[in-house]
């Protein structure tokens, strides 16, 4: 379905965290948008959690920009900040209007306690450590998107013209594009730091589990929007 | 039973979040406490996540000093720092070796998501803000440890020896000096920052919204104990 | 010459800082790239140096996303630094280039002291404050090269082609785009967190010092031009 | 006169910066010290400017802890900047006071642009990399006064009381067990993020460069005592 956007890396960080990153790649959630019999309800609730996402994880590349080394690691994570707050950002409230959820509505959403922990422990990582430990807690968004972009593209006929939009803004030439951008960031970003062979280095296992901690917090994510929904109905 | 430690702007704080700050300081798990019913499971589940927040809870402190502006209050955000991860954290290691846990349990311990949430929480407000908006993030578990030892004090006799113990260290006066010291620092920085009459200020909504989301995200905490304790129980 | 781009703080922060920003905006170095009489030698160290300030600067930039509180702030600060880091820069290059100084000798050259000490003061503000402080630490460089390309814009046809384009680059249509909307993004960031009249609030005489420092440090930095290039003709 | 406190990286690090630590160590302030020849405006200049370091050295000290990768690090790097701020700096005031400098004249004080450019410096290394990345930049002040106080120790009564009371602070057995503190942390910490041996790591030659910087702009900051006392007399 993929062959990992040519990163070595990813593939290895993937295999590590194997039973994690299926839980979120093939979650509830994403075979409900894959073959539409997602509730509408839980995916309201998800969208506008994903609006406040989105604002940090922008954020958190913006310290990708901080933490680089030079100029070209500066320049692929700046125009990676920029295309996500200037421009992805701008359709995702494009999605939520149409379908009646405002920008007040959006400002004024609680942020949920599955989105705090994801994207402060995002830029905690960017805080604490160097731009490797930075790039191994953005990957899981990153990639996870792009690889279930692909995936349900096949079937995308299956499903109901909204999430058909969904699967069609992340199996897109442009989001795919981002994920090849991302990958040979990460290639060189962490060889840059950790050596030809980053396996051998000491901080190999403390970024597998960044990697890991990242993708079940992405399962998280998922399973939040049918929380959010189920706490609504219940209200 | 408490006068808020001097701290008028405490008071209001704790006015605004007040339906969070009664769900957090008169949680289950501490009138469980007070009168001994709490499950040990439960208590042992929170002692080896709280060991984990005291790390980064000393992290957060430290970054109090970063963001102090004076001689004065590097001083007193170095000094809680200090003993929180130069004492606190000892006594807290030497009750959980009593009880059956050691030092390589509490490394091995996975962080549960309400303390990622909580402690992650925390720094962002660091990295994002001023020394105003870390300490609104970081007074509830402060004033609310010491609130609850106070009030449980009265009581003591009714519990177990562990949660006598444990109510001990917060009522005790060395716990309840910090609290002074903070408030302290708090009154004399916020009103540094948003001038002598800080709700007149457009930074003070903000403010008075983190205190809640650090309250709520306290209450969780508590809830997190029994979360682990039945998960555990379960698996 | 200049209308301040409608900031009425601006005007304030430059009342202030009087003295050191006459000192800065009409430096020598400033008036002999007006009137063609500053040595190549003096400008090309700049030059040099100026690519390793723009880099950081990217990054304080960067910060500016990092600490906004609200899509509209890091829309304009991500859009800004996009800019200066993925198209100013490379304009800075390409005149390099043509210069006869290759990307090797940019990435090669020494950060002379000047430059440390500025760029690493606005990452600083950016650390320890909020984004009120950081704007006040960015804006003297913006605004400065603003005003000085305006002021110099009249005279552009006395000077050499070299200085003429560095002029028509800062009093271009572009450039001044991004500074009325670095104006509009100050006005509304430091009333938002000092309220309607910043200069009531307690944290306004920081901000102008701030500025000032700021200030000294883009006055220092033209001097710097002529200590290098001193330097490296009696080596 | 030292063994580099058992630290072969340090060691490592000297020898890479030979000329600078030279220039650093042997500076004619230092052999001033030694002998009592130094001029007292100077010695009072440097003070002044000490202090204002002193703050920002502990500043950068809470950044190791807030970058601390396990309960150890943060335990001896909380250590260190407690007693940097809530000692050293005491008998530094101390100090000024009895030699007619105010606390009220140290806070007036203006940061000279030598002391900005080395302790922001610190700060970003902070804020741009990880714990190595800062401990090479702290190291320098650490190492390089505990060596000079210790080569100057055995001719501590050729010179003035007061030079004998700074040396005598530096040869101390306190001042030496930090630098012993220090050179653990810094061997355990480097060798944790770049492996058993790192100079065969691609981070190295960056480490090596941040140790070289910092011994630099030590060097500058004996000349800067100097020129702020010219400075005064032709004022």
């Amino acid at each position: 379905m993929s062959n990992d956007y040519n990163s070595p890396l990813l593939s290895l960080w993937k295999n590590h965290a194997a039973d994690a990153w299926t839980r979120y790649t093939e979650h509830t959630f994403v075979e409900g948008l894959g073959d539409g019999s997602l509730d509408r309800s839980v995916f309201m609730q998800y969208l506008i959690q994903d609006y406040l996402f989105l604002l940090h994880y922008s954020r958190a590349w913006a310290m990708a920009v901080v933490k680089a080394e030079n100029e070209s690691e500066m320049r692929t994570s700046a125009a990676i900040m920029n295309a996500l707050i200037n421009e992805e950002i701008q359709l995702h409230i494009g999605v939520c209007e149409r379908e009646g959820i405002t920008v007040a509505d959006l400002n004024a959403a609680t942020e949920a306690v599955e989105n705090l922990a994801y994207t402060r422990y995002a830029m905690d990582a960017a805080l604490s450590g160097d731009l490797a430990d930075l790039l191994a807690v953005l990957a899981p968004c990153m990639f996870g998107y792009g690889e279930i972009g692909l995936r349900l593209a096949a079937h995308r006929d299956n499903t109901t013209p909204l999430y058909r939009e969904w699967i069609e803004a992340y199996c897109g030439d442009e989001y795919q594009a981002v994920c090849v951008a991302t990958a040979t960031l990460l290639e060189t970003a962490v060889r840059h730091r950790l050596g030809d062979d980053p396996t051998l280095n000491p901080r190999w296992a403390g970024l597998c589990q960044r990697f890991v901690q990242a993708t079940t917090l992405e399962a998280d994510f998922w399973s939040m929007g049918f929380r959010l929904a189920s706490d609504l109905e219940q209200a």
